[in-house]
């Protein structure tokens, strides 16, 4: 059973408020442990974890949040109503600031500011929290850990359905791959990938890459329509685990047919990145610096990174994010010093070089890292066979 | 090709600013006719709508948005960077209401407070728009409505899955159902309903209910464990269509076996709640009054509604809620008076009465409606038949 008192070691041990659903908000799900499409609104105060949400979840939440006080926020507000009419969302956390004793909430950096505004009026004091507003969430537990090895399984799903196609589809006369009697589109990758990381638990897929050829260069395209015989085809895929809200997010990129020299020498390229990276991941090091390295070693490798003719080619996107209850989240190991400290024991981040140039193609090789005290260990584990005959 | 001027006929052409991703924003999605992760900048100057966003997204978005002005985010702010290097986006933000000489914005109720508060700081113009931010997206166009029929679409091939998996089990001996060999539960239920309504387009099903006996009385438990016979089964289902962004949101409610006469008098209770208020939506009538029919049909039949040893029992939840982008929108047809003005042509709004009781069981049954001027339009289409033998 949970206590759920707020520790007293943080420095500022500020009052946090917030109002959000738990399965549009990280910080709500990590800090109620509960899932639900509406916003309701959870607090601390005195020590004690305070929430007050619709009657319809209010049984479930009582059973799975550990909160210590779990109020029925339609009841609360008819007795506001009583004396005031009008009152609603923000009349009703007033009164929760007036009869907790709150003097000021920390509230995260997405709070809605319409009610940041009418708080404000009705003279409760707030304040925008820092980013990350829970530090906590960067440093992972072993549940967590595991939470997101179990979404990284729901990928690995992904890329079986992935390579189980690939392998049995034939090469038409046109160059075009047929699977099962109909030309493969990155559709049917993508509908199978769906299904493989439902089957693991995952949801949530919105957004999942199965892009072929120049597809693939535009690295957030999902790709659609027929897919070619000795074509790069970039699968990227983070199904969050409905279960747990936990992400798992990898990559892998395969072609069917052969390679040509070019591609051949691309992926070779990408994979030696992605070995470096994560051999250069421990705690201690800053983020920004193995992206560095990463830069460094493709250019002396003769992979040139611009914008050509209006399109983003070479290694354009940062080396890697965090992962956990967001797909992206602190820390980060992109293409700025935005990461300023140095990796720290139990952060996760992804691993994830590409290159992308139209005409070869593109590669990204994607696996999620723990970071531990004197390197990493891998959270995703998949083979990296990509040439498929 | 969209010319994508901001209608000069709104009383107040205010400028608008958002900044979110459009799969966790619907008036984001509105607005961009975009749908990605990542939260990004737009909003409106001197009649233009103007976005800055991520290189890995631009090309898509200068393809699919229609428009006028699409800047890349990352060259912008590099060069604020050039003057200012710890410029990020409230200074970005701030920059382009110079330049594109904008008095002031109005941002919806959910932007960040974090961004909002650093605008302000920055000496930019804000205020917190109406809730909805774009009322435009309560009046459905034709286009609309059938990507919300696709939607529905996708919620019966869902009833399809379960209507077939409830006709072929078995009951066995202990009074469980058994399908194909093993005891049916809730999870196989919801698996089933996932795949399918993924195979229509569906995605997003995080929250869909498959509730039997007294859990589907909790009417937001999913619902989890093994199925006896002769319970009522409450089936949710709420597909997101990926290509769209809209939703659909039917439910329906089974039994397997052979319903006892409270369970019998219950359905053909709520079944005659939903078709009273069907023939009662028509432009001009206030939502709200088409919910308190609702509530004193119920009451007039002998229906009670109340919290019982701390169980809401009864008709405890709102008539009805607007769907489109969102899956809960405007307008409300709510246990209160949110709703004071009349439904209006082409509003689109759930119909889901229900009543619910420990021993008896949950039952739920919801279409969507087109409000039209002289009655209101089904945009799903499903049979009630619900005792399968």
């Amino acid at each position: 059973m949970a206590t759920a008192k707020i520790s007293s070691k943080s420095k500022k041990s500020k009052d946090v408020l917030l109002y959000a659903s738990p399965n549009n908000s990280a910080d709500m799900r990590w800090f109620t442990k509960f899932s639900c499409g509406d916003a309701f609104i959870a607090f601390t105060a005195k020590g004690k974890k305070i929430a007050a949400i619709t009657l319809l979840e209010i049984v479930r939440f009582r059973k799975e949040s550990g909160f210590d006080v779990v109020l029925d926020l339609g009841a609360e507000l008819a007795k506001l109503r009583e004396t005031n009419p009008s009152a609603n969302m923000p009349e009703l956390i007033a009164y929760f600031a007036k009869k907790y004793k709150v003097s000021s909430w920390s509230v995260p950096a997405d709070f809605p500011a319409g009610l940041f505004v009418k708080l404000h009026q009705l003279g409760v004091k707030l304040s925008v929290g820092a980013t990350p507003f829970f530090p906590q969430r960067v440093i992972k537990t072993e549940e967590e850990l595991e939470m997101i090895r179990a979404g990284n399984r729901a990928s690995c799903a992904g890329f079986k359905a992935v390579e189980k196609i690939l392998k049995e589809s034939k090469i038409d006369k046109k160059g075009f791959l047929n699977y099962q009697g109909k030309t493969l589109t990155s559709e049917i990758l993508r509908a199978a990938i769906e299904h493989a990381c439902l089957d693991a638990g995952g949801i949530n897929v919105e957004g999942l890459i199965a892009a072929a050829g120049d597809q693939g260069v535009d690295c957030h395209c999902s790709g659609f329509g027929p897919i070619r015989a000795n074509e790069l085809i970039v699968c990227d895929i983070f199904p969050r685990i409905a279960a747990t809200g936990y992400f798992g997010d990898m990559t892998r990129t395969y072609l069917k047919g052969k390679a040509s020299p070019e591609q051949r020498a691309l992926v070779a390229a990408v994979k030696k990145a992605h070995d470096k990276a994560i051999a250069a991941v421990r705690a201690g090091v800053p983020g920004y610096d193995i992206y560095k390295g990463t830069v460094e070693f493709f250019a002396e490798s003769g992979y040139k990174t611009g914008v050509v003719d209006g399109v983003p080619t070479g290694f354009f996107h940062g080396l890697g994010h965090g992962v956990g209850l967001d797909v992206h989240e602190a820390p980060n190991l992109g293409g700025r010093s935005v990461m300023t400290e140095p990796l720290r024991e139990n952060m996760v981040v992804t691993i994830e070089p590409g290159l992308y140039y139209p005409g070869i193609g593109g590669c990204r090789i994607e696996d999620v890292v723990v970071v531990r005290k004197d390197g990493c260990e891998l959270l995703s584990k998949h083979p990296y066979k990509w040439e498929i005959a």
